[in-house]
């Protein structure tokens, strides 16, 4: 623990000490402290400075408040969002210095001013946002230089993925690793959790590492967390592995790229994310995790994430760049989707639809399981386990027999959940809504983005079990007073502002 | 004052009602209520989450913490920005309702991605930010994608700018009203408050509004507001103008840019602006108080705020064909400046240097007298009180008659200062520190845009009395162990940070 505060000491270096005191306030965004506005004045700190905060071997940089009563001279308090994620304790010492400009931000100018950077700039820019050197705001201006595809060469990128790996953890899970990322934009487009457990199925090395939802209603993270922890530490994952040959697990919880974790925080904020940050992103975890041979399912279509043909040459290319510049094996398949897959939109509805697939319930979503067999194939012959051609039938194969199932149950419970849970026993949102037809006709399309839009008002992903279930899917007839889908949350307020948006978010087009 | 909760009501249209309780934290950057978890719950609002706040007829967007013992259910912590901002009486009710993502977001992503704006649809943006239905965080992505001068055209910049305006105060002073403005950047530059008194002292209508620093040491607001207080309520602005047919006062109380002020608070935090977004600031307020003639001062150098030749040009025609759109004669004066103008840099020592020229003391310095005795005369001829090249001769006459003074004292006593005050008697920082020359020598240059960082770390522009005191200034003589400088701060820890950042900032230039 640290010494007390040696003010001769203190005013040789420009570092001094206060005392942790606990505050009970969660604040969901920005790291903050408070101190005492005699203490703000004796170490000439205002609010709104950013202070450097050290402990034990720990260091970050959080912004500081003033009070005059809520914390004594001589204190520091301490959020509750800052407590969990660092375990200060009460009544430490933390070492506080006034933070300078990191230098670091002048390489955000450069970008700004859309000069190239080199490896060394990236990579020093990278491990500041890494270690919380850059704000939020800053952090905002650089992802901001990275929508004008002109203003980042592929070389950047290139660089870019490479800072963001290897300034988080980089971990070997094998020689012949196999892994598939979709890109969202699609609800319901939940193959992973049926994909893993099928190739696993048959001994390929598949540790799956994914995000939370970014823009949509929930991403494969936040839906496997309905069926089991998905937050491990690293020692339980390779356990996992081990055991399983597979893992479905948040990447975040790993830090294998903290500093992609932050963009990831802004750009969900924001709704809106940049092409080349969100291959970044991808490809950043597959090198930090040693895979060597990756599927990409780039779904297609007016509502999707990527809908036109410029843009969707222009990731692909990037793809294939990268993925021959990290010496990765790669098959990308882009199909048109017009509308979700599957027919649960949010995390417990998603997982309920994994579920049924891989149990093979009657009522299970068949775009979804055909989907899944189609991509699992492409990666069991990627992997070269079966002849081009051969893979689908392979996939389709342990999906019948139960043994993807066997798989699935057993990776649940290596990473602590219960592996009998069956699909009709998932939980859903107390409060539903169930939106009717005002016509006869047939479903022509649903609105992916709009889906997602309503679904983040009724609460997903943090509330998981919050979503819509589409009762009527693309290409389904409908009658006047059918019900097309039922929402679910549990908030009023929720539910009222969910109902309000659809005046203006058509979600169903019915002719 | 609100009714009570009705709780049916509230589910009907999504409003809930809490009692204001005053919690003790100062933030000094992003506003933020508390209320208590089981409220959050309750109503579906997580930490983070942004709530629209509306009493009595006002309404802004606030983001919201929660806390299980800070404040009681039905309570809503209230920090003290925001009480001092929107005056909140304790106990009373605010109605709240969680905020949608605001429809000009929207507007944002779609300037991010490079398309055109409308007038409706900037004027929709600029309104939003100027009632804070636009978070930080939004924002910077709007500033951001300013940077690439190709993404806005002429005419989006003029829609900018008449948005900022539209969306404040308008002003009218008089049928002739005249203004000059400085581009920041260049240290010291502290011409207005020698200026506006010359050109008053010939009954010309000057109300001088400004900003405050963006990335310098003081700007003219901060200045003045050592003489004389710069926030007056538009009334009384309107009466100094009356009677003395001039001002110095600080543009942001005023609201006549609400949008802008709120601009200017990113930039200032990034360190960096983008030139459109510059030109638009003047611009704005020029249109909002009526102006019709205007002098623009643009000093050019290595170290100024514009450097390069073609961003000159740039700037130079923006204004051009800004003031044509806005029908202002406009004369634009860029001079070549290879450091700072005056002795002192910082508010208190900028005031000291000004009040030294209008009071014609012996220690005044020469360079700031100069550039304003032409400045003045410039704007004389513009609004045609003498022929063109008569107007420094009859600038340079009020000036050593002591009318400029005589005026500049009236509107310092308008304004509610002390109108006797001698330059003599202006306080600096306590704390002080003499940078000495390690070598003979002629000053070659000093190099602005460090001067302005390490005045930053001394405490500028907030701390009035911080700053730097140039003991030599550019082609003076220089024996090893002279006093070069001196910096003033009110803090240890300030003193400390600066001193550490002469190892890499270098601030003259000796051989």
């Amino acid at each position: 623990m640290k010494k007390k505060n040696n003010s001769k000491n203190s005013k040789a270096n420009g570092i001094f000490f206060l005392k942790a005191k606990y505050l009970d306030i969660k604040t969901g965004h920005p790291w903050i402290v408070i101190i005492n506005e005699e203490d703000g004045r004796r170490f000439g700190i205002r609010p709104g400075d950013e202070l450097v905060v050290k402990w034990k071997e720990k260091q970050t940089e959080i912004a500081v408040d003033t009070t005059r009563s809520l914390v004594k001279k001589g204190e520091i308090g301490v959020f509750r969002d800052i407590i969990s994620r660092y375990r200060i304790k009460q009544g430490e010492f933390l070492e506080l210095k006034l933070a300078g400009h990191a230098p670091s931000l002048k390489i955000i100018h450069k970008k700004l001013n859309r000069k190239k950077l080199s490896y060394k700039e990236m990579h020093s820019l990278i491990s500041d946002i890494a270690k919380h050197r850059i704000n939020d705001l800053e952090l905002a201006f650089f992802i901001a230089s990275a929508f004008d595809e002109k203003n980042f060469s592929k070389e950047e990128i290139y660089y870019l993925t490479k800072a963001i790996s290897e300034t988080g953890e980089m971990i070997k899970f094998g020689k012949v690793t196999a892994d598939k990322h979709s890109i969202g934009g699609i609800p319901g487009n939940r193959v992973s959790p049926i994909i893993v457990p099928i190739v696993a199925s048959y001994g390929i090395t598949i540790p799956k590492t994914s995000s939370r939802a970014i823009t949509s209603a929930a991403g494969t993270a936040d839906t496997m967390e309905v069926l089991a922890p998905v937050g491990l530490p690293l020692k339980k994952i390779k356990k996992v592995v081990k055991e399983t040959n597979a893992c479905l697990i948040w990447g975040g919880a790993l830090r294998l790229a903290p500093a992609d974790d932050r963009f990831i925080k802004i750009t969900r904020r924001l709704g809106l994310e940049p092409y080349s940050k969100m291959v970044a992103s991808i490809m950043s975890k597959q090198v930090a995790t040693g895979i060597n041979h990756l599927v990409i399912d780039m779904p297609i279509g007016p509502t999707a994430k990527i809908s036109n043909t410029k843009d969707i040459q222009f990731v692909k290319n990037l793809f294939l760049y990268l993925s021959e510049r990290f010496n990765i094996k790669i098959k990308i398949i882009s199909q048109k989707t017009m509308g979700p897959i599957g027919r649960g939109i949010g995390p417990c509805l998603e997982a309920r639809d994994v579920m049924r697939v891989l149990q093979q319930k009657k009522n299970r979503p068949k775009d979804l399981e055909k989907k899944s067999i189609q991509l699992a194939g492409d990666l069991l012959e990627l992997v070269g386990k079966v002849k081009k051609g051969k893979g689908k039938k392979l996939a389709l194969k342990n999906l019948q027999s139960r043994n993807a199932l066997k798989k699935m149950q057993e990776i649940i419970k290596a990473q602590g959940g219960d592996s009998k849970i069956d699909s009709e026993k998932i939980p859903l949102g107390k409060i539903s809504y169930k939106l009717k037809s005002s016509q006869n006709g047939f479903v022509r399309s649903i609105h992916n983005k709009n889906l997602n839009k309503i679904c983040g008002l009724l609460g997903t992903p943090l509330t998981k079990e919050a979503g819509i279930y589409l009762n009527k899917s693309i290409g389904e007839k409908v009658k006047k007073e059918d019900v097309l889908c039922t929402f679910y949350t549990d908030s009023e307020q929720r539910l009222i502002l969910a109902k309000h948006a659809l005046q203006k978010l058509e979600l169903y087009k019915i002719s």
